[in-house]
């Protein structure tokens, strides 16, 4: 459990808990004495919900740290991101849309550029594009090996997951990159014994690769790294009582939430709307919906301010849809701040809004911002204890001790 | 120790410090835009302690976390709630007054209503009145036991505490309630060997008192749950260095003071004025005065918003009295929030008044409230966190470290 003391206190009731997540949702003003993204967004409706509730700053991870998406969810789904270790295997493999059950062995695979005797000359393959490494992934994906079945997607550029599944796997194996240039990719290595035939197929596997991709001219070798199978994170129900529903667009999301046991909720289209709408489809069926929107952290890894400025008003614009559903408790934050500014993850705190009419109290700030957050009656706080509050919001937790 | 970092830091000297708790103190508007029960009240002292002063909140146990008084006060006292946990046993009976010294076995009992065949009926007799059970608590109290001393107390209905002393005592008990109608209670079994003989004493205790109550209406038999014995917590003295007292009308802050090692100080009457001067006749014996206000949490337990207001008024109105003892420190909190709209405790942060006029760095408040607190300069804080506050505004801690 992410809390041991909670599962004892959890209260069953009727009561509904939205999380929308705005991805990457804090920012950075891109001059002095400036305004950041979601401050210069016109957002009457999150500006309302921040009147009549209550504001805070979450901390992803630690102060100081920026999170990536994995551990930033984790957080927000109230489990310690430095406890509970999502192997880097499994997270590359959920983020591309593949399960990863218990046993299952995933990895995440890097394409390398060899040299004429096998030694690396490039570990990125030259930072070869996503369409440029298309080939060497279907090479990948011909690969059979006997006793087990392969799963491999690309992730992006020279980025690849693969899944190995088959009876008594072991994820205890050592990495290949030997992390400099001039060296031949490492052999897989068993960190114990119930892990040899699992290391022995994986450098099958390597040895294929390497036969398969020889003529490819960037992407002619690979390596392996993170060896990992489904984490055993405790499970919603069980951690808190709630049935709890994922709407997510990306696959990653819907990775991180199935792990800790969501039910993903399938929709057509991507826009906020679509989110809302397919929330509202699944309302009966569940206690807690986590909403998560991509879009605001794409924009702020691509530096385009004003991108990132009307995705959250197109957030805004769509809100009165799910304000429609009356859940009883809504928080609206982010994983954890991209300020266009940076380009890049942050490890700022993020913008935090609660509101829940029935027992929050409402602070003195009148408008959802960086700056009113700072100011907000919960506080700074880390984002992991988002989930008791919540709970506590939805009168689901009884009284601790007598 | 609450913080083995603590006791090489200590240094005596000959300053006062007051923790003046108003039991439940947090609370709620009853309308959106509208004022708390302490924001309502007219506190010229309180505010003129929080203009010269420094405010915040505390959280009393973990976000989102409502606690019990046990817990609640053990964290102003500086113990985790979490990490020190006093049984339920122990808690019941120091509620109502009864001590509790190591190996004493304190149990809390519910009178039941049992059928003919001595199955449960209903697990709460009816939950029958104060005044209907009392005869059936003197026939409790009527049992005599081979080798052990009982003492007996009505809490409130259907709730009774014992306590059993003698030599060799163990708690390592079970409950004896089913928790469901329908079923007889179970017998006390015991979880090790050492407390096989508690258990058969419990047993016998549990015969007698069935025969006894056979022919009560409703309230024919009992359960038993929360076996335990002082917990053996770290006394003010030797964490703090503080000779404690406690001023407190109320049994069970009486008792919890004493399992940290306070002296409970006896006076007359139950006025903000008689405890305040309780504490001045105390003064000179004392480092550490911890005064409890019970009446603001049962107003707002009543639901009575504008008593809770006048209570908190009462102690505005005697606070000169304190005053005029020249405190060193003084902190003017609650245990938690008991928001009269909520007729509950609650988890909401519990505004914070730190007055030390040779230390404390004046903010920006000017008003004792939850929104000038949490705007305050101590920040929102664990209350467990309090008493090394307390102790650093008193002078009484030397730096950590060269």
């Amino acid at each position: 459990m992410p809390y041991d003391y909670l599962p004892p206190l959890l209260m069953p009731n009727k009561s509904k808990i939205v999380l929308l997540v705005l991805d990457g949702l804090g920012g950075l003003p891109l001059v002095p004495d400036g305004k950041t993204e979601l401050e210069t967004a016109r957002t009457p409706n999150l500006d309302r919900l921040a009147a009549e509730g209550s504001l805070g700053q979450s901390i992803p991870v630690r102060m100081g740290i920026t999170p990536g998406s994995g551990p930033a969810h984790l957080g927000l789904f109230g489990y310690d991101p430095i406890r509970y270790d999502i192997g880097r295997g499994v997270l590359e493999a959920v983020g591309v849309g593949i399960d990863v059950d218990k046993g299952d062995i995933a990895a995440r695979g890097n394409f390398c550029t060899l040299d004429a005797d096998g030694r690396i000359t490039d570990r990125r393959a030259g930072r070869i594009s996503t369409e440029a490494a298309a080939p060497a992934i279907a090479r990948l994906q011909s690969i059979r090996l006997e006793g087990v079945t392969l799963e491999i997607k690309q992730v992006k550029e020279y980025r690849f997951a693969v899944v190995m599944r088959g009876e008594s796997l072991d994820p205890a194996l050592t990495d290949t990159d030997p992390q400099v240039v001039g060296k031949a990719p490492l052999p897989v290595e068993a960190e114990t014994e119930a892990a040899e035939r699992t290391a022995t197929l994986f450098n099958a596997f390597l040895d294929q690769a390497h036969e398969l991709l020889a003529g490819e001219p960037q992407a002619n070798g690979i390596t392996l790294r993170g060896f990992s199978t489904e984490p055993g994170l405790p499970k919603y129900l069980d951690s808190y009582g709630l049935r709890a529903a994922c709407v997510a667009v990306y696959p990653m999301y819907k990775g991180v939430s199935k792990l800790v046991g969501m039910d993903v909720i399938g929709f057509q289209g991507e826009s906020p709307a679509d989110e809302f709408a397919a929330a509202a489809r699944a309302w009966g069926d569940y206690d807690f919906f986590f909403i998560h929107i991509k879009k605001t952290d794409s924009m702020g890894e691509d530096g385009n301010f004003d991108g990132k400025v009307g995705v959250i008003e197109a957030v805004d614009a769509a809100l009165p849809e799910l304000m429609r559903l009356a859940p009883d408790v809504l928080i609206v934050t982010g994983d954890h701040s991209t300020p266009a500014k940076l380009r890049y993850h942050s490890w700022h705190p993020v913008p935090y809004l609660l509101w829940a009419p029935a027992t929050h109290l409402q602070d003195a700030q009148t408008i959802f911002g960086e700056r009113a957050c700072a100011q907000g009656g919960l506080g700074t706080f880390l984002a992991q204890e988002s989930m008791k509050l919540a709970l506590a919001h939805a009168l689901r937790l009884i009284k601790y001790g007598a």
